[in-house]
């Protein structure tokens, strides 16, 4: 575990503080294996599980972190994708071993196609990209991390999609004994995890959410995501559309890094409660730098 | 000096090796202070002068980057600039502190209101980017880090502007004792270094190159550069225009990594050499990335 992932590479931007008033530690996954934090599950996912062929659905970054998991561990990797996905991240997949079954989802939904799979292939593991206890163990690492660091931390501000990230940095921080608070940052497009908070029960999203930040977009987040975050999550801030892009473009102008929408949530938290953080040390974390170059060249513009 | 330079940012990516076909180690100096390599130089500099004032001209890395050692050391810094400098960098430089002299270049060169300073300031010290003591051994900080890496290096591969960088390099490597090869990668369009080999003594371009590697834009290389330079580095590899804007959009495409024209040249290099390369580990030393958006984004398409 410890040698196939990458530890998070820890930046700091005076630039960055002196706009942002608070004290930023950029804990960024953009350099892990296949460009996002989804290595970490992907990998802890391929490797506990006794199945060999592992199926999931994804358009993104978890079908490419578990086909490279797959291929290091010698596993057979299966990810559903629209027909519509990005020839690079179909490519990704591919290149990494993996195969990608195209569905169109105008004729067959995804979940249909993986249903048609799962009869195919009825002794592999079905992987979701984060209800699974492997990917929340997975992502823990990056909480342990997080804790050795030099700096003592006041919050860690993570993006929320699923849930995955955050459930699993809080049981990573919880494992090592510390007590540092988890924020997390979740697109106002796309609040069903604030709302579940505020319900106290898990909310969906009528539809997908179209949000920016692509990685952001389900219908609600994990039933055991949801057990841990109900009372382990400090508080979810609803970052509108228009800070996601203000952040990614700060990261870009005064930090050097080149994020993914939804790795510029955190900081585009940060915008929204300026107040709340002045003066403390906030650990955002950059949870992948995966971006198709046309939207990212219209973002820096 | 170890606590206020950042260590280098090593960053492996499986996607660049297997498009390069050799194990690239990148190190990074896009996360460095002020956003180049300049600071390991302008730090040093700053903290071994005896004088309270330094005087320097630049319209780059290396104002800001001496301006923020100044500022960390409370020191006076006046960088002569031409009017003509992009108002970032202008920013920058103020930002940190330091006096930005901007001068109208068609009416009075930057050296000339540089000899104007100096006569202001007679106590002063007056830096140069690259042919400086303090400014190699500065640089000689990467080295001695490469040096130190865990796996085995075969070649470094680096930026040839002043010739600042690979010599402090070469040094540092001396200093532990060490064997590594450096190549230069040098602008084809200013390639006044790589002449400066083949003739055995130095050789100056007629007028500033305009490479897109704005970093490589000088006459000639230093003379206490070219005494390391002349034996201690293997080859200068000459890095078409071309080669450098793709270097620049793989580092984005399959490594998740912004860097400025001048950065990519060592991933330019490879590009021109790839049998040379073929199969070794080399350590690409990404020298800055601090690149206008508008540039950037043209690039990147």
């Amino acid at each position: 575990m410890k040698n196939a992932i990458r530890p998070t590479t820890i930046i700091k931007s005076v630039k960055l503080n002196r706009h942002l008033g608070c004290d930023v530690v950029l804990a960024s996954e953009t350099f892990q294996h296949t460009g996002s934090f989804k290595f970490r599950a992907g990998y802890n996912l391929a490797k506990h599980v006794e199945q060999d062929t592992i199926l999931t659905e994804s358009s993104g970054n978890f079908g490419q972190a578990l086909a490279y998991a797959c291929q290091l561990l010698g596993k057979k990797c299966i990810v559903v994708m629209p027909s519509t996905s990005a020839q690079v991240k179909v490519d990704a997949v591919r290149n990494f071993g993996g195969i990608a079954e195209l569905t169109d989802v105008k004729v067959k939904s995804r979940r249909a196609r993986l249903e048609e799979l799962i009869k195919e292939y009825p002794d592999a593991y079905v992987a979701s990209a984060y209800n699974d206890r492997h990917v929340i163990e997975g992502n823990a690492s990056l909480g342990r991390e997080i804790c050795g660091l030099a700096q003592e931390i006041n919050f860690v501000l993570a993006p929320v999609g699923g849930g995955g990230l955050t459930s699993g940095i809080i049981e990573g921080i919880k494992q090592c004994g510390k007590r540092i608070k988890v924020v997390g940052a979740e697109p106002k497009m796309a609040n069903d995890a604030s709302r579940s908070l505020q319900a106290g029960h898990i909310v969906a999203n009528e539809q997908e959410p179209q949000t920016i930040a692509d990685g952001a977009r389900v219908l609600s987040i994990g039933n055991l995501n949801w057990a841990i975050l109900q009372n382990g999550i400090e508080r979810i801030i609803e970052v509108p559309e228009e800070n996601i892009k203000t952040g990614l473009k700060l990261l870009f102008d005064l930090a050097n890094l080149k994020c993914e929408p939804t790795g510029a949530l955190s900081i585009g938290a940060l915008l929204c409660e300026p107040n709340f953080f002045h003066g403390k040390t906030v650990c955002c974390v950059i949870s992948g730098g995966n971006v198709d170059p046309s939207i990212y060249k219209e973002l820096i513009s």
